[in-house]
């Protein structure tokens, strides 16, 4: 409808900036860098009005960003605060990064097994929002533990302990700050260029020697199917390239939650089974395969076999679980809540969901479980509430596994009986049992570099 | 690039109405009826901020309005302000409506003649912005004239003397003052359903019977191809008719200049002459059919033919030009000004554009003499310019027509010699001389009711 509609009127004549450049992105057209340098730092600094800054986002949003374009946009981005350098240490410097998904307590016991090989591991994490539990919400269930550390303390936690978990420090990447918060008012979040430069100019801040990406896929995860979460890989793959980062991404399936515990302390409860090597298998899969990626990106590791012997290695001697508990201790939290898991919150109330057949389970629905989470109150429906560290769900039964009528499907561990009824409906449709037989979807479905 | 990309984690909690209404937009579905009558009144109220109300421009921008959408949004914006009533008159109230053009000063003759034939007038004109000069400012080159009147004086003006040239009323149509504002700088001013809602809820909101649009095509216009503004004008037909009001536009030539003058004295001093019966062909031509549109669609004619023949006989009797002196002389100016043009403003200097060879005028470029005249200080690169309204170009050669070598293709009046440079520059590239034959575009395109 807008074609041989021509906007000479105005074209032709002094016009600040920023009109040209939405106009270009509008049209389709590329920018070029020093443009969106210019752009990103007027926004940034607010000379820029935001009711530009969403204009322009809607027009990114319906035209995108090509590969040169969105390299130069993340630069942009990843400048426009302070950027951390590791490159005194000795050891390379790798983290990793999961799009979300629900009982993905990955970061907790990858970290410090990852760290205990040598490398260091400056993880920065988010909270919980919606149906997807946040890392420092649960982190913050440990007794003391403190996620807000000042950029000195980072660092330092970093050179001592070869790690640290903590919350997106304020003095990185303000950009991304403004630019979620209006995407989020505008409906410009579902958008793969500013999504990975998003994700990509936060860790690229963290200086990173490489990075391996968790990308999730399915009913729990913001990528509901394999095409567009391939799609976001890659480009964030591209951007790590063009800024000579090493990135390989994981996609992996959230059909299903990984592992068996949703919530808090739960998942806290369930990383330490992990280090202890008594998790679910699915988890220790993924936590052994991201951290053998960790050692190979981060040139930790000459093959995966070696790279797979040092992460197992490290859960077997213990020295995984002993630099958690380090950590902890450092960051103020009682690490003797790792030893006695019954120092974590614990909910007053216990209930179960059961089975209304016999048969197999052919789908536990990630997004409903991580709903259903948050109703209980260990989630946030908005960035304003807060979270309830003791309760949550544990998942008894998974796809492909056989179940009887009146077996328990969950058990929750609740504190307001008023919560309840919400969660239990959503719980009571997130099962199909049928009478098989079912194929188990892979966790790992495929891997980009 | 965004397809797959779901966003759940925002759309199953809590949300604001505006991210709901601006997501379905984004996604090309329907907003209902009420949620653009809320959007706009939120709009407007400034309870909506303007970062969330520039993404839903730019989403309408990409994907439209359907007309049930686009008559919901007019009638929105129309309410959001003042709306005139002239029930009480006897008379029907109707007004001619221009997309724009140079040289195009019709409203000047067109309203006292259509108002001496007993149709009343309540005529909003705007500014000169650009290429394109304002009847505001040729009106104000009348000594004493006044433009600015308020709500009252308005009314009366149109009960009295059965029309008034006046500016937008400040109390009509705020969320059309508001969108323009941010149009304007986020590069959504070349939108059908934008530019046809915010003419059509200011006509609108004249308290009409019926509308006369002159939508204009070429270098010149807004709209550089038939197909454009053929769409515009058809998307304003349907509103006025889901209005209850007769609209019909004609589509005219604008790839040169309307008349021969362009500047705001020159341009009064040329719809004298129409009201005199002494107007170039073209701008008589185009008066009377319009007028004669006027009158049939304000049901003050039974036939094309009487209807012309009543604007004839006004411009005969002197009936128009004694209203047009009654007018100006009520809004406070020097109607002497009307009967001894030498009152007007002129400039201290002259000279001429020559052609450079002999043959007949192929292009005689209407955007390129507007932007010349503009330079001289007719009109306005920015809001914040002042005119000149002693300034402007007399067009001597149109296309059609033969010239001789060295013959003037057009006469320059100006006052500050350092703006000369500039528009001698453009008008030596505006006129083509070919050897022939040309043919001579026509004036009126088509007809839409």
């Amino acid at each position: 409808m807008q074609k041989g509609l021509a906007s000479s009127r105005l074209r032709r004549y002094p016009l600040n900036n920023v009109f040209e450049l939405i106009e270009t992105k509008r049209d389709g057209k590329r920018l070029n860098p020093s443009q969106i340098e210019w752009f990103i730092k007027g926004a940034t600094s607010r000379r820029i009005p935001d009711y530009q800054v969403t204009a322009m986002l809607m027009a990114i949003f319906f035209n995108g960003l090509d590969r040169d374009e969105l390299s130069a946009w993340t630069a942009a981005m990843l400048h426009s605060g302070e950027v951390l350098d590791f490159g005194h240490l000795d050891s390379s410097v790798v983290d990793k990064h999961s799009t979300g998904g629900v009982g993905d307590k990955v970061s907790i016991p990858l970290a410090p097994l990852v760290a205990a090989c040598g490398v260091s591991v400056p993880m920065m994490s988010g909270r919980g929002l919606g149906h997807t539990g946040g890392t420092l919400d649960k982190l913050e269930s440990i007794p003391g533990f403190s996620t807000q550390l000042d950029s000195d303390t980072f660092k330092t936690m970093v050179a001592t302990h070869g790690m640290v978990l903590a919350g997106q420090s304020e003095t990185l990447v303000p950009a991304d700050r403004l630019f979620y918060a209006l995407r989020d008012a505008t409906a410009t979040v579902p958008s793969i260029p500013l999504i990975s430069s998003s994700i990509m100019s936060k860790k690229l801040a963290e200086g990173l020697d490489a990075l391996v990406l968790d990308v999730k896929v399915g009913s729990g995860a913001f990528m509901k199917d394999l095409g567009s979460a391939r799609t976001l890989a890659k480009t964030m793959v591209d951007i790590g390239a063009s800024h000579g980062v090493a990135v390989s991404a994981l996609l992996t399936g959230m059909d299903q939650p990984l592992g068996r515990e949703v919530g808090n302390a739960n998942e806290i409860r369930e990383s330490v089974e992990v280090l202890r090597g008594e998790g679910p298998a699915d988890l220790t899969e993924l936590v052994l395969e991201l951290g053998a990626e960790m050692l190979l990106t981060g040139s930790a590791a000459q093959s995966r076999e070696e790279a797979q012997d040092r992460i197992r290695s490290a859960v077997d001697s213990g020295a995984g679980l002993q630099k958690l508990a380090d950590v902890v201790t450092a960051q103020g939290g009682d690490a003797n809540a790792l030893e006695d898991l019954a120092l974590l919150p614990s909910a007053e109330e216990n209930m179960t969901i059961n089975a209304d057949r016999s048969g197999i389970v052919a789908r536990c629905d990630a997004h409903a479980i991580g709903v259903a989470a948050m109703r209980l109150g260990a989630g946030r429906e908005t960035a304003a509430d807060k979270v309830d560290h003791a309760v949550g769900i544990r998942v008894l039964a998974k796809i492909g596994d056989r179940v009887e009528a009146g077996e328990a499907l969950a058990a929750l561990s609740y504190n307001n009986p008023a919560r309840l009824a919400t969660a239990t409906a959503i719980l009571s449709e997130a099962w199909s049992i049928v009478d098989g037989p079912v194929d188990v979807p892979p966790l790992i479905l495929e891997t980009i570099r």
